[in-house]
């Protein structure tokens, strides 16, 4: 490796920030942002490793953008709109073509900044003797008035989720059972590529009681929303929206059935609203290519609860989810 | 290890962070920040790594109170004071006492929350197959009229340093070649615990024609600002201020006298001034504990130089200097 942490900055990240505020080009010993009057600030940080939430030899340009968009889905939980990130890049001492690697990765970058609207403001870039690891802290910027939190959620409450869940983690059961990911290569993609759902959001945030986006799982992120909300909840099993790709998998792997329970990394939205945004959010659904399904209701047990066809509970407690 | 992540956050972070805006006790996907009108923000990233940057044994509470500090002596440079950070800690999977390493890091976060006045305002906890890896971004508001500048230095400028200089090094090289840590315990605390120059900064900088922390050595930092201003650099090596420490060590390591020059990690202000600011610095040195030390002046030929006694340029080329 004859090229230094420098090198690298100067010729694949420097291109990715702005020339003026708040980055310079990367000159300064940090960014400097004037904030517009009367917009709050939004911070989210996320980290990925090598050998936990990515494979070292995945292709780094999707490693990258999956890196910025699990940042973008924490922003997009909050309503707020991308403005800019701060990249810190650990690589591996041994890593033979670490230039390569790193082409491809701010390439990846490159791509969904254009995308999503926002610039490279700073960060650092070291040497690791352990895995690649990639921490991003991702700021937006968000309308005061509209309150996106978890605490909100009322009894009676409808529960919400936006698109399809279990994809991201049937796809990375797709790659781990060495299954033909040809034949599930929407569930793969799904796996590299979460979709934040940003526009979506902003829509909606104004006429929910709480919403954040599902990483840790269906259950136990409605569990999350329970606890700061001090409420319950009930959800119907076969309410739970799924894609076409995941009902052929499980035609054939009936034990990934779960995986849009508990499997987590689906960055969908995940939201509760009053009776009396029932249309407006109906709406929306018919309007968007991304649905939202009403998958429940909040009550006031203080407790979560899956029911199945016949009203009876199932039991998830022993998959992962974290009683409250 | 039977704590789990979830447990880590809820018992030791969650205290850190305030239970209103703009981090709700880290109960959101992200944090949210009402700006004050006309205050700038100031974002800088810096990332640590068991085994490069600290030791994987070190005392948790000196190596977050390091973390926290090297990302405001970034903020420092700007001159812009602490508000918030966003922590992203790798924890290695085979740490066997987890919980009681959390604890103590924790415990040096809050005694430098208070010491410099910020808080936490989000972040991430993962597990690692590699050492222990500490991200913080550190968040300051500054006032626009500032300019904290690396791009500024005119010809005929002097340089000037805070501080004294190679100490943190120094202090590195008596752990790393086994001496007397007693006897050299001035240099290992300031390898342990740099001082980020917050109120030496703001105070300075409306002064100043440049400004910078010095954290990858004397020589390569005056490159730095050099490079940026289109300038070059004479420095007078008699001039550079070492502490009675470093010179002790120097009576028996000839070796490391270098250290002063290229050590790095020392988190002094590096600036430079027109001889108006004269008086003024003069008088804040005066006034200050920590003192301020013309070392040089800025030149318009394109390069740095080291001088020694006689005048005569000395070769730093070959000691990790960086042409440009």
């Amino acid at each position: 490796m004859t090229v230094s942490e420098f090198d690298l900055i100067e010729k694949y990240f420097k291109p990715l920030s702005p020339s003026g505020e708040p980055a310079f080009s990367l000159s300064n010993d940090a960014a400097i942002f004037e904030p517009q009057t009367g917009i709050n600030l939004v911070y989210t940080m996320d980290t990925l490793v090598a050998g936990v939430h990515f494979f070292e030899n995945d292709n780094p340009e999707l490693v990258a953008r999956k890196a910025l968009r699990v940042n973008l889905s924490d922003l997009a939980a909050m309503a707020s709109e991308p403005k800019g990130y701060l990249l810190s890049l650990a690589l591996p001492s041994d890593m033979s073509d670490r230039e390569g690697w790193v082409a491809k990765f701010a390439e990846g970058l490159k791509q969904d900044q254009e995308h999503f609207g926002l610039k490279l403001w700073g960060g650092d870039t070291v040497s690791t003797g352990g895995p690649t690891t990639i921490s991003i802290t991702a700021i937006g910027e968000s309308d005061p008035t509209v309150a996106a939190i978890r605490s909100g959620a009322q009894t009676g409450d409808d529960i919400y989720v936006s698109g399809t869940l279990g994809d991201s983690a049937a796809g990375l059961a797709v790659i781990n059972d060495n299954l033909d990911k040809k034949a599930f290569s929407f569930l793969v993609d799904r796996y590299y590529l979460p979709q934040p759902r940003i526009n979506l959001a902003k829509e909606v945030a104004p006429h929910v009681t709480s919403i954040m986006d599902i990483s840790d799982g269906l259950i136990s992120d409605v569990s999350h929303i329970c606890r700061q909300s001090a409420v319950g909840a009930t959800i119907e099993a076969k309410k739970i929206p799924v894609s076409e790709a995941f009902g052929n998998l499980l035609a054939t792997k009936a034990e990934y059935s779960d995986l849009c329970l508990h499997g987590g990394d689906d960055y969908e939205l995940l939201f509760t609203a009053n009776a009396k945004s029932d249309q407006f959010l109906s709406d929306v659904s018919g309007e968007s290519s991304v649905k939202l399904t009403k998958i429940g209701k909040i009550t006031d047990d203080r407790e979560v609860k899956l029911l199945n066809d016949e009203g009876i509970e199932i039991d998830t407690k022993d998959k992962g989810f974290r009683h409250f």
